[in-house]
């Protein structure tokens, strides 16, 4: 194929993003494990957030001990934490299922930046949000949109920092959350050793079979209780520029299944109100070995902890293992994949939007993660699924004891 | 009007902005100064960017000295320089001219961020960047992109930190500029006092007229010609999802009129290739009262200066006033309106994107700065335009030698 003739769906997201990085990586010059320096300060990029090794300003503060300060070589002048920031940017057609409501959508825009952070184990300092907004857009939804923004920064206790508005024709919402973590706290997607478990925060597959009842045809009645127990706003009638988008109605008539509306309702909410594990990440910042959040499915997520291991050490030949039956699957999960008849292990694999937090932890950490728990009134679940081990790749180990390569197949943007 | 059938359009950006912060506010405290506190850092939100009062994190660092630092109060605690965070959404279709290529919409992007950071008077960290583009786009003009961001990134001296890459049906780019100023030289839109001169960093309305000449049916020679000295990329053939609104073919055969291509050439290459004032803003911040960057027009940024005064000072009769013949007007420009039947004034005083500074500057500091000028190699131009005063207004001493108040009509987002 003639390069001229390339779409950057030929690409796909992941190799955009490598394309983008290394492109930059020629701006600056690359120092020891991963982190590149520009000018001033250093900075470390491909991992959940960006960590910004920030130069400590201080010298004022200090001016009783100036000539100290002084002494300071170059090297140890840098804070003791990281500065770490990430980005995302949600569009309506992409990013929101028509079911969501404004409040949701704002909620949803906080949730999935404070999660870049949590993976990283970080504390927030606050998030910045560009709204882009139909010139038609009623300001109720507008007041909605803002409310759930808000509600969200409530919830995580981050403060709004400021933004940007504009005119689109669909409503955009690009976040930017800032947080701090001590350099030795930070959680890597590298990092995990031989013989560290694999754990997850909480059941995942459950926002995948949301996103499948929203897309099949089974009954209207328990979609439409569950979502009305959710109060929907995103009402159609009012809001003409997207009518035809909205064809919940047309949806509505043509159904062939009902299925236990309490399922329907916990799938339904995972996907509309989905949680970013912040707590959860500070917590395991002091234990975990490695961390990751599971935003494009299960297995895409273990192959991320892989290559990055495997980028830091070419050599090594660190392999995981998941097994099936340690999987958390709700029971009602597998008997509605049934009826929608879709794999449970591909909604729980190989399908994102859980935000749990995937990490590695060393068998003597996690003792110590039980007692804290014991202890602590932030208590969290996880779930042990795995382990890492010496066999180079990345497997399954199924129901009937078999062990299979698992795909990598996960969910990604501008992909064909 | 019912409240329910109000639309975003019926408040304007800066009203729902307003909105925004006022709902904002709810959640924290707020203290002295404007600065409102969080349960860790103080931050100021309202000006061109965020300013946030990081904790200091230096106890490691200074261990030798530990109880030393542990009887600074908290007060103290804080970092020297404040983070400075701005964030900017661009959108194809209402940012980027259609006869702007995908370099150059790239180097807009980070451009418009930094010119933010450089209205505060902070050296940049980085820059983090969103993008959304469609699955269509050739992977040709992709690159493009990539290397219009990272030329800007280049020329500016900032790291690319990071960014997201999602799918849409035209190019968006969000960006995120961070930077750091010394508290004591932060350059707000409040600050300037009775007779400190008003200055701006450079000629404007070359912009206005660049986008008038876009839009108008002047000589397609000139225009082509100038386009063609820029190498534009945005082919309309090769990208045929926004075929339909590249009619710049169709705009070719229907020209009445032809002006000097010289005056052409520089008023494209202001729109097209549009230059953050970043080095006048980091040496403005030592000798400035206050600052903005000219991003809606001189007037609705004079405006701006005239209403952060009165919001940090409600009593405060401090008004401004500035003097047509001292406004730095190329001829041409008078020239070009009267062909493309449009006051020049107009173009200088209401519309936007020159990315100059507009700035306040007490007598004694401009000699300080002339004097600076002559020594520093990085010299740059500024024109004094006019005064502070305390008339309470904003008004414009025409040739005439009237004086008239100052409409504050300006470039604005999403109204009618």
């Amino acid at each position: 194929m003639n390069n001229n003739h390339l779409q950057v769906s030929n690409l796909g997201e992941k190799k955009l993003i490598e394309r983008i990085i290394e492109k930059s990586k020629n701006l600056y010059n690359e120092s020891k494990e991963g982190f590149l320096k520009d000018e001033c300060n250093d900075f470390y990029i491909g991992d959940d957030s960006t960590l910004i090794n920030l130069i400590a300003d201080y010298s004022t503060l200090n001016k009783n001990n100036y000539n100290n300060s002084h002494n300071n070589s170059y090297n140890n002048s840098y804070n003791n934490s990281y500065l770490v920031a990430s980005t995302d940017l949600l569009i309506e057609k992409s990013h929101f299922p028509k079911e969501m409501s404004y409040f949701q959508m704002g909620k949803k825009a906080v949730t999935v930046n404070v999660s870049d952070l949590a993976a990283m184990g970080a504390k927030p300092i606050g998030i910045l949000i560009s709204l882009a907004i139909p010139s038609e857009l009623k300001l109720k939804f507008f007041d909605e949109l803002i409310d759930g923004i808000l509600d969200a920064c409530s919830y995580y206790k981050i403060p709004l920092l400021g933004g940007d508005t504009n005119q689109s024709e669909e409503v955009i919402i690009s976040g930017t959350a800032l947080g701090e973590v001590k350099k030795e706290k930070t959680l890597f997607k590298a990092g995990f050793e031989d013989g560290d478990l694999i754990a997850i925060t909480g059941p995942i597959g459950l926002a995948a079979l949301g996103f499948e009842i929203f897309n099949s045809k089974i009954s209207s009645k328990s979609i439409k209780k569950s979502l009305d127990n959710h109060e929907v706003h995103r009402n159609l009638m009012d809001y003409e520029v997207h009518k035809k988008n909205m064809d919940y109605e047309a949806h509505k008539n043509n159904m062939d299944y009902e299925i236990p509306s309490d399922i329907v309702d916990l799938a339904i909410d995972k996907v509309l109100n989905p949680i970013a594990k912040l707590n959860e990440g500070i917590i395991l910042s002091g234990f975990a070995s490695s961390a990751t959040d599971i935003t494009d499915g299960l297995a895409s997520e273990l192959y991320e902890l892989f290559n990055a291991n495997k980028n830091k050490n070419p050599d090594s030949k660190l392999g995981m293992i998941i097994y099936e039956n340690k999987l958390p699957i709700l029971d009602e999960i597998s008997e509605i994949s049934e009826i929608l008849n879709v794999n449970p292990l591909d909604l729980i694999l190989h399908t994102g939007e859980d935000f749990e937090l995937l990490f590695t932890i060393k068998k003597d950490n996690l003792d110590k993660l039980y007692q804290l728990n014991k202890i602590n009134k932030n208590k969290f679940d996880f779930y042990i699924i795995g382990e890492i081990n010496n066999k180079d790749t990345v497997e399954i180990n199924d129901l009937n004891g078999n062990f299979k390569k698992l795909s990598s197949k996960g969910y990604e943007h501008l992909s064909k």
